[in-house]
């Protein structure tokens, strides 16, 4: 990518997909649902997909799209996955999977040659360990300059799986992921105790992975009895890998609970020492006050 | 609160509020709106607002509910804040200040135990700096523990600020507020220090607090050449305070561009060691590769 200086000074406004871009081009979108169920979507996100040409999702997006039919049902998409909506407008579905981002990609962007809105749908947000880097890295290689990409905010799992919780993200935090594909487990482990020493509160991300060996590093920077959240399939109900649910327990006793850490869908939120538990009549809240800040403070 | 460890066992459904609450109560629904505008509004939050009998908003979230008809025109609502719809429910819109936040908040509990529901606007995500702490520490504080509470997330300004500029935050990242009112300048440096050592991207918020003094901790962690991102009013197009922006520089020169950090809507986004620019046809864009990915690794 460019490390020529010049570009840093580059102003964009919001309408910056005007300049430049061949008018007879589409534009490659990044869009972010959010947890899964249609509910946590925004308007923004919904929009793009319901006026996009081509659609890339996986088997498990495009059954959540389908819930509130933002996407056709199943059995109105024929075998190319072509759906043709009451409106005329004729909408291709197709289906994401890990083997298959390079070519989709490429795919991608020669719809978007042709003229063609393609949205390509990533869970939550699409930054935060989804898939807009990728796109931007398919563009770089193929040179791809002349593809207009605009990325979709959404509600990333941390913040679903917090609001569920209570208020626990109300000081600063940090997002970690466990997952050691990309980089060595040195870089994971460096944050990790740079985040415990200096009283962020954690959010790991990518929980099936060595969940237990990130609390023991936290362990030794923190004492046992800071409170965790162990949230599953935030915002997603029923309609989750594992179902909803949210299990709070602490630093301590943390990795003696795999059993509630059920898969791709599990955060763990890590409070810092100002972190506390609130009950009411219904349930337990984790909550994090600013400062430890106090009623008298408002 | 409560540090009694037996309340730390407690696991909560998804259908939490259906257990102990009186039937006879609503429920206090603590709601983030996203950047500002509609568009980034997910539908949970836009049913909540226009299904609670008391709306609970500042004067600029206000104008963005009724900007897509999710409130009623402010000509329609009469002198004591109550608006009727077409088809007759009655909703009171109350205007929120910063110095009644506590009476505001007492206010919506009386509102919970008269059978309605509340609806209190948090423009961004609740948590991420905004209100659902102190309406916990409310609850605590008037021994509230019939009140139903829950939050609806919604779309943070990091989320939103990195969508307008690409994908900064595909790896590790964390938030900092440099807002000193309720701790220690010490503390919010030991997290910037930390961060910027352990190679966090960094999100910024409130930065028209002593942001040239978080750069300069920051650049003694990290080299000059690192991208940073300045974003204005994110997801606000022409609506906000200042207008939607964004600016890329570098961590050598961003102290120098306070003109472009513009008031409460600046978020600065320092990118890390990987963070790379990269320019297409219309613009330049801030890419954080994970992991310092390329295109062969998927």
């Amino acid at each position: 990518m460019s490390s020529d200086t010049e570009s840093t000074e580059a102003e964009t406004t919001t309408d910056a997909t005007a300049d430049g871009t061949p008018d007879d081009h589409g534009t490659l979108y990044v869009v972010g649902i959010g947890p899964g169920l249609p509910d946590h979507m925004t308007k923004r996100a919904k929009e793009v997909i319901e006026s996009s040409e081509v659609v890339i999702a996986s088997s498990l997006y495009q059954e959540f799209l389908r819930d509130d039919g933002t996407l056709l049902p199943e059995a109105e998409t024929d075998e190319d996955g072509i759906a043709i909506r009451d409106d005329g407008f004729e909408q291709e579905i197709v289906r994401s999977t890990m083997g298959r981002q390079i070519e989709l990609a490429r795919a991608a962007f020669d719809h978007v040659r042709e003229g063609k809105d393609v949205a390509h749908v990533s869970g939550g947000d699409p930054s935060v360990y989804g898939k807009s880097d990728l796109i931007f890295k398919m563009a770089e290689e193929d040179d791809a300059t002349d593809i207009p990409i605009e990325i979709v905010p959404g509600i990333t799992a941390a913040l679903a799986g917090a609001a569920n919780v209570g208020a626990p993200l109300c000081n600063d935090f940090c997002m970690v992921s466990l997952s050691d594909k990309w980089r060595g487990w040195d870089e994971i482990e460096e944050k990790l105790r740079a985040a415990a020493i200096s009283d962020f509160v954690i959010v790991l991300y990518n929980c099936w992975r060595n969940y237990e060996k990130a609390v023991e590093i936290v362990r030794e920077e923190r004492t046992d009895d800071a409170y965790v959240a162990i949230v599953n399939d935030a915002g997603r109900a029923d309609a989750g890998r594992n179902g909803e649910s949210q299990f709070v327990t602490t630093l301590g006793e943390a990795a003696d609970h795999d059993d509630k850490v059920s898969g791709m869908g599990t955060s763990l939120i890590i409070g810092n020492h100002e972190t506390e538990t609130w009950r009411n009549d219904d349930r337990t809240y984790l909550v994090t006050p600013r400062g430890g800040r106090d009623v008298d403070d408002f």
